[in-house]
């Protein structure tokens, strides 16, 4: 799919892709009110410098839904000025614009306005920060749409099902078919999907010939039951997934193996909280298309503002202090004033020969003071890095691992034992975890469960396209993925777990929509069954594999970062959504253990 | 200065002058919501079909500081639709326009820039609903400016000074200097024109060619002591004046004799409070200038909806009824129920043949019910009238003469006597009392008031200009003038005339602001003093042809309105702002007498 060469000829499609440029977040800060604005004006620049065909938006452009006068002015002047000249456009569009573009009352493509002279499009789909809303269903974006300045797409209008129609491009000899889909509540999205109600049109003729390019805005990392949407739940025939929403740059395409299509996540370009996820470099991609191959450059950006996050744990240096040292406070504040100042000379000596790069970088310094440290006064602390840091008030965060395990233990309610036979826990393998699930699962009418987890449209067709085995190997697959998975990042059974990824308990909070879901993979696996194929959900496999979710619950929406940090993680006691009611077996069970060794 | 003919030439500019589109006004009323779009669509498919140059708004285009989404939308979409297209521009611009269009990067009239085609340029000041707020001034019209569908001018960027630097157009041999000045409080503006800050610029060469059009938002009725802009502060070499803010359509030109400029008022295109002013029928106006002269040719709007006002004195019938009537309240409710009929059909005959006017009208009936009668219950009577009439909830509003009296008598605690020295007033013309007053007020130190409200700038040129004979006709004029005024409205002394537009006592409320103004008045006199020119102000004569406050009070800024009703006055305990401070003399005096007369 991928090719190597990266030539700009007359078939070629040279797309910028950018996503959640949340202009407008921070506008009133003193220090930060001018990032979001500096690297829309960058990403914008660069798409200009490097003579793209057309710059593709995941959604979230604005931070609010109702944008300040400044944020609309600024965006609406930073569009025309890069984005309206006289370079011609050297594609086509061939689908009925009338059908994509049906929020203003110009249902056409902007550089087709002929009392416009657009030079470079923008397509864009709304996100969950600037959403339509009101009796009229119209979105920040719309105010640009109608104005001729962006391209706004991807907004389905009926509540009853979704039929995403795609915007049919090409140039040259390359066939683009850019899908989008505007934000939608992603439980509401993710019973859409089960009950077959999202459909994806495609063209009649030449299907293979192609590139099928797909725009969401939805939580990709689980933040509940059903609040996301599993890869699997989209189209097999896409060729790559541009994903919005999640804010941790991980821009490099992915391949699913089920599908059997790439993602590419871009992530923001602001951190909008200071969690792991935001931490990591923030990049645009130069996407170009050729024939049915792609390549994809990342781009940094180089007027982010820096982010840095570390996490101590107090604990772990008895050679310094214990709580029971004399001034064991104070020479904790010296210690984290030693390792902010660390931070913020590692952050120096990064920004030389950046001039673009703002001068104060965001500190976030986490430290878990459990076994019985005392907090010191963040306040003070704050003082003496005012001059230095973006963020001088939150640098500090305290956290205590004991008392985080206790408010999960009071979630959880649900009889592990049976599940679980062995005391002797510590030692035990992820997959031998997995497997005696399955096991256990088998005999019992949690079977349910795991549909419910998994049966997704896409998984169906998957089996109806009698690829029955292929199940299996993925299965394997999955388990192999999840095990590296897991390894890489330094997680062995010692370590908490975060068990609400791998298995529930759905008998609790059922609520209407979830009877309505469970019923839909009822009639699924009945399906399947008539059919003889007892293969197992492949999905519940998966999602070993999705990363977990580290959001501190800094941000007012459901969390849309997708934290993997520098080697740490936490948990935020917000941002789960509904995943509040699921019950944690495996990481109790795993923190007590590791409890019992430490104490 | 006027051509009869009215043809449209290479060297006629044909402008569409309009204001107070008040665009958003009411848009969740159930009934009213579409009302300010419809005629602001109107306004521009006017502009279309008569093939304009360019359309000229004086402010508040948008009723809110921050319109809807779908305001702006909706705003956006019109202005795209009517004011885009391929009609050439048949003028040039002349003046630096990078001083001329300040609010925006792209300083340039938007026919002008090469990657928009205009056919219609739109150039507006902003009014006091839509004006610039926060650290970046920008006021909703910034963002059409910036989305380059508007011209935003007359933009002031400083509290310092004002310097009014035209937009010099040119078609064929026409001449046109557009002027402008977005509304600033009045309060402020007045003490800048007083104290020379104002200052409009004027081309060096062939001044005597352009034509001089000035666009102004301000109060152009008295609201208080400096809470208007009298005429007479404008500069004499203006040819013409669209004076915005004022609802009241009074579109033909009125010929100010001082400044020999015309002033033309087009009024609101939409009616924001239920006041005698916006009964007025509602036009836009189609100006011709060619040459140094001009034509104004007033265009009724045919989507306004209907207003019609009327006003009863309940003593006025007691062939019908008196307080001591049986069923007197029944009785009188039905005698209002037979008047709001008789307006409702007035309504439905004249808007026989006319599609366009919603079917609902406005409606009001102010009912003097003093001398003993009571209220009726108003929320049944509108029930009557749900389905006829737009505004049932707020037909009938309930007054009385003497409350009113005596509310105003509350503000007065100056002491008049001093100054009528007859107590049989009955009788006495309006030029005795002015005479009168002129005679009492030079042998005291009150003298100072006199000269507070008329030296303005305008006039001190006027004296400069060595034409003093001139201010002992204009003193005869505006007598004269005033009292075919005062009498062409039925108004003698048996009636309560406002004698806050007379005269009135400053030596209260002397606050920093008014001691400024005082100061740099007592300057102006002395000036005056020592050229020798003893002549008395003409200003505050001009004051008494100034039609009176009749606005309700229904509106949240200070009062736009200018009403002269359908031969009805009423006085709104709002909308007097500093004013309130104000003492009433005569009118308390001459309402006493009226008191006795009718009692």
């Amino acid at each position: 799919l991928f090719f190597a060469e990266a030539l700009d000829d007359e078939d070629t499609f040279k797309i910028l892709i950018a996503t959640d440029v949340h202009l407008g977040y921070l506008e009133k800060d003193a220090i930060r009110c001018n990032d979001s604005y500096n690297t829309l004006n960058e990403i914008l620049k660069c798409a200009k410098t490097n003579q793209v065909d057309f710059i593709l938006l995941g959604g979230d452009l604005f931070h609010e839904n109702k944008p300040s006068r400044r944020c609309l002015h600024s965006c609406i002047t930073m569009l025309r000025q890069y984005c309206m000249g006289d370079s011609p456009i050297r594609f086509n569009i061939l689908s009925d614009q009338t059908v994509n573009f049906n929020t203003t009352q110009f249902p056409w493509v902007n550089y087709q306005d002929e009392n416009l002279n657009i030079s470079i499009p923008v397509f864009s789909i709304h996100g969950n920060h600037d959403d339509p809303t009101g009796a009229e269903g119209l979105c920040a974006l719309d105010l640009l749409s109608a104005s001729g300045l962006v391209n706004h797409f991807g907004h389905s209008h009926s509540v009853e099902r979704i039929e995403i129609s795609p915007i049919l491009l090409q140039k040259g000899s390359t066939k683009l078919a850019l899908y989008g889909l505007g934000s939608i509540p992603d439980e509401r999205l993710y019973r859409m999907f089960v009950n077959n109600q999202v459909t994806m049109l495609r063209p009649k003729e030449d299907q293979d010939k192609w590139f099928n390019l797909f725009t969401i805005h939805q939580n990709r990392s689980k933040h509940g039951p059903t609040n996301y949407i599993p890869e699997q739940f989209l189209d097999d025939f896409l060729d790559l997934v541009v994903w919005g929403h999640e804010h941790e740059c991980l821009i490099a395409p992915t391949r699913n193996e089920q599908q059997l299509f790439y993602v590419t996540q871009p992530g923001s370009s602001v951190a909008t909280s200071l969690s792991p996820g935001e931490a990591t470099k923030k990049h645009i991609g130069l996407l170009r298309v050729k024939g049915r191959k792609m390549n994809l450059h990342k781009i940094p950006l180089k007027t982010v503002r820096q982010f840095f996050i570390q996490d101590v744990v107090l604990g772990d240096y008895q050679d310094l202090f214990t709580p029971d040292t004399p001034h064991a406070t104070k020479k904790v504040e010296e210690f984290c004033y030693a390792k902010v100042t660390e931070m913020l000379e590692e952050a120096e000596r990064e920004r030389l020969g950046c001039p673009l790069t703002p001068e104060k970088p965001l500190i976030r310094l986490r430290v878990d003071y459990s076994g019985g440290f005392e907090t010191f006064n963040t306040s003070r602390f704050s003082q003496r890095f005012v001059d230095r840091v973006a963020n001088p008030k939150d640098i500090i965060h305290f956290l205590r691992r004991r008392e985080q395990k206790e408010d999960i233990k009071d979630e959880v309610n649900v009889d592990y034992g049976k599940l679980i036979k062995t005391a002797a826990v510590e030692g035990l393998r992820v997959e031998d975890l997995v497997k005696q699930y399955f096991e256990a699962a088998e005999q019992k009418v949690q079977l349910s469960l795991l549909t419910e987890q998994g049966m997704g449209k896409a998984i169906q067709e998957f089996v109806d396209k009698d690829e029955k085995d292929a199940i299996e190997e993925l299965i394997t697959y999955q388990l192999e993925k999840t095990q590296r998975h897991l390894q890489a990042r330094g997680v062995t059974t010692e370590q908490d777990i975060d068990a609400e990824v791998l298995f529930r308990d759905s008998k609790k909070n059922t609520t209407e929509e979830e009877n309505e879901i469970r019923e839909a993979m009822n009639r699924a696996r009945a399906h399947r069954l008539e059919r003889g194929d007892n293969a197992l959900d492949a999905d519940i496999l998966d999602e070993l594999a999705e990363p977990m979710d580290s959001d501190e619950g800094s941000v007012p929406f459901p969390a849309p970062t997708r934290g993997r940090g520098r080697g740490s993680r936490g948990r935020g006691g917000r941002g789960r959504g509904r995943g509040e009611d699921c019950k944690l077996m495996f990481s109790k069970f795993i923190e007590e253990c590791r409890c019992d060794t430490r104490q």
